[in-house]
């Protein structure tokens, strides 16, 4: 019978003797009320950018979905699932939640495969491809600047995406609305494995900068 | 212009001044020669909930997919958009995992949904009611035990739901493969956000137990 | 001549040299002037959960039932031996005690028995599958649910049975008179052999969680 | 909301912090393994008169049954509920116990009740009386020695009864069968709440006398 990994029994424990212990009521509270987490940040699968660790968040902080590249697609009520459209309208609906992020970051690997889709490597897949393709018109805009390095275009497209999930999430009725009358706010963030740096969206011209802190 | 929330920047300014900084080498190594996470957790979105906090993991340790209640669909190679299971292939294809766990929790919304499809509450969602549906077989045969409380048949069909999702896994002919051959290991997961207690599930009887640790 | 078991004779020996030796008094005191427990426990004969081991409990203070998975039947005055009916009867009436409580246990033989009736090992009773088939309707109705594995039904049946107990005590007048005047409070406890937790039932939701203690 | 009663929580948390922490891995063990107790117990639920306490016994140990006045009535193989005999069946056939012990009392309130089924007191009981009418013959006979006291009338029968059970045992044809091979003893015991004494019956003679400890 194959084991559960070791190294995460080994992080569950200091989890448990850290900080679980130190915040059991918490902990104990948010089981009892429920959560109410006040924003969602929509960010990708990449095992280097989780949310709660650049945020340093706690327990019922943050409603969390992770898909690969961070994509959101647009409004389709169809009969298909949709599961990222389904987290999205739990946490607005359902939580009412005031902000929702959607966070990209650097050296994405869905992104590298989106301005890649011709290559013998992602062909290969069954399903990658045809997720990263939601990002198509704009990944083949990009691709016709030859004259960017791969590692620009790429950084590019990491911030393009984010515009473009965000420009998806207002064919979401529910969300424009709120949007409009002033109840919802949608912010964009890049975070940069390397530096640690963390870019914010400027809501009005797109444009990415770092915050002062 | 609306502002990012001022307690995610202000974790973020703990994460600089904390982790970061200790470990900038790692998050520069892992921005250079890439990710190489050797297990993917498929957990929920729930704020309560976040893998890395429970598994106190570091960067580039899990790769994470977040959606509601962490379904796994059966494998659908169609055109429609699949972002669980582009994930799941990324994850298992290009990262080569080694064990890739479902993790549930206590007290799941959307657990909670699936148990509710006919109610006014869920019928007033486009998406959340068609995606929990995804548990439906099952999600019917648990409602009928009316001897069991309403939080008994919920934490049921947590459990229930992550056997689901890997018999689903199961599907996938890449997964069967490298299970068969042993370079795969599926494991399911369950943690009760007021306790803390994670509960593993016994690969041969379906069981949830807590490891000893 | 078959003597009686030595191992008792040494456990006998050790009370007399322990318990009885320090309260010695205790125990006069009783006999003299009769009991007047205020509490019934109605437990299952199970060797690994008896019911003073567990609450620590002295002489006088316990006035316990014991038949196979700690069942009760409806009220049902005929004349035919109604053994369980009777010990209650007793407790109540000539007692008086404050607090009944129905306490299962996990992995319990005849709960099992009773998801089993048709099993041939079952079959070979002349009264066991009689007994537990009390529990009829409701075993079957678990039965039902194929995706929880088997220890997964035999627990929910073992809570199950404690509410469905606590159900059929309200069918007694003596009793239902008494909850009703707040005379008479009736509890449901359940043991789990393996880690030793206790876990109650909420009086108003019928949910098992553990005490904080 | 009414509380589980604190004595017993004490009691519990006694329990834990002694005898489930010096026996930890037995309960784990046990909780594993499954009971293999090899003897069984049939005692009154008097709370004076706890087999586990008397015999100090651990977990594992005595697989116990408690009635009122510890009486087992004749094998009746009909539809109707007999939890005194599915649980000696249990014992016998499953278990496979070894030694079958009755343990009556000193102050026994059920052969109290069988000494004055007329009385008022009684006869306002809807089961109690039919209950211990199991032991009406032997009982109207005791009744007729008007030369002993109220008290010694109560001593025999109690000495009686626990005869009588024993016969009724040997009328289960399975229970007879296996005491024929000298596979199953069947044992009779009385416990003095007072003194703290334990007499034990003489297989041949019927006799009770203090064993040399």
């Amino acid at each position: 019978m194959h084991r559960f990994p070791a190294f995460l029994l080994n992080g569950y424990s200091n989890f448990m003797s850290g900080r679980y212990a130190r915040e059991e009521e918490r902990y104990r509270d948010l089981a009892k009320e429920g959560q109410s987490p006040t924003a969602m940040i929509i960010a990708c699968c990449d095992s280097r950018a989780a949310p709660e660790t650049i945020f340093d968040s706690g327990p019922g902080e943050l409603f969390v979905l992770r898909n690969i590249a961070n994509l959101v697609p647009t409004y389709q009520p169809d009969a298909n699932l949709h599961g990222t459209s389904a987290a999205i309208e739990f946490a607005v609906k359902q939580l009412e939640i005031k902000d929702l992020i959607v966070m990209g970051h650097g050296r994405c690997g869905g992104i590298h495969a989106a301005l890649n889709l011709d290559s013998a490597a992602i062909k290969q897949f069954d399903f990658v491809g045809n997720w990263v393709s939601l990002l198509n018109p704009v990944a083949d805009q990009v691709n016709k600047n030859s004259w960017m390095t791969e590692g620009e275009r790429r950084t590019a497209l990491e911030r393009i995406s984010i515009r473009h999930s965000i420009g998806n999430l207002r064919t979401f009725p529910f969300i424009k609305a709120l949007e409009d009358e002033g109840r919802l706010a949608l912010h964009g963030a890049w975070f940069d494995i390397s530096t640690g740096e963390l870019w914010l969206m400027d809501p009005d011209t797109g444009d990415f900068d770092r915050p002062e802190i």
